[in-house]
């Protein structure tokens, strides 16, 4: 079973594809989308382009996506929630199944505590995905997380 | 020169389509896009494909839509924006230019006051646009007040 996994913005969407096979977590793929700064809806759409074209190219069997809570920048949240309302639509486009996990959720199923910092959900996104280096920028290792969260939490038929 | 204007909801999105001609303004359209409570990638596909629709059926020259700012519910906030974010890709689909305005700029436009009330704005929208009856619900009547806004505001080219 694939699971792309999506850390949204309107400058950089971070994603990443892991499939589950038995115990074991593997990751194809991953990476950012980043948009230049013209205007925004062009920027969306660079955004729900890429997107569709990672499903496309993955035929992942879910797209997971980490619950948007804001406090602090309220401007930058309302553009962060743009770009996810166009993945969702990529993801309704193409008809695959969309999960979201909270925060806490995904570090919870990461590193074991809800409350653990970025540092140290890079560091076992790594040694979970046995990767050769750290995924940077957290963009890409929060989309790699919330992936690998999935792959925990989900039922997967068999 | 034409004129669409709305107003994003998850839940209801209104629209109003006008026409400038001189220092007239004519309303061609409005009314509701409505999406049933079901998943909100399948939500955000009606709305994106609904505006897609009134685009193709009108041929508007500029898509206009409310600056969001959101200080008390942060879930509905939330929520608008993805909305948003899909009218947004609908306007870069098809090419035609987005614009928007402040809450206030668009009653200062429709009413002479940034700080009118809903029915202020409605009973000005009505005689504006010279309605047979009030413009209901404040979605429709806000969708064309801010196509209203944009109208006395931008510069139409001769």
């Amino acid at each position: 079973m694939l699971t792309l996994g999506i850390d949204p913005g309107l400058e950089r969407v971070g994603y990443g594809v892991v499939r589950k096979v038995g115990s074991k977590i593997e990751c194809l793929d991953y990476g950012l989308i980043k948009t230049p700064k013209i205007l925004i809806p062009e920027r969306l759409k660079i955004i729900h382009d890429g997107v569709v074209e990672l499903i496309a190219k993955h035929q992942p069997d879910a797209l997971v996506t980490e619950r948007l809570l804001f406090t602090k920048n309220v401007t930058t949240g309302m553009d962060v929630a743009k770009a996810l309302g166009t993945i969702l639509l990529a993801a309704a486009d193409t008809g695959i199944q969309w999960t979201e996990y909270s925060p806490p959720e995904v570090k919870q199923a990461v590193v074991g505590t809800g409350a653990a910092d970025k540092k140290q959900v890079t560091f076992m996104v790594r040694r979970l995905l046995a990767l050769k280096e750290d995924p940077k920028p957290d963009d890409v290792a929060d989309a790699l997380a919330i992936a690998i969260c999935h792959c925990f939490r989900a039922n997967f038929p068999k």
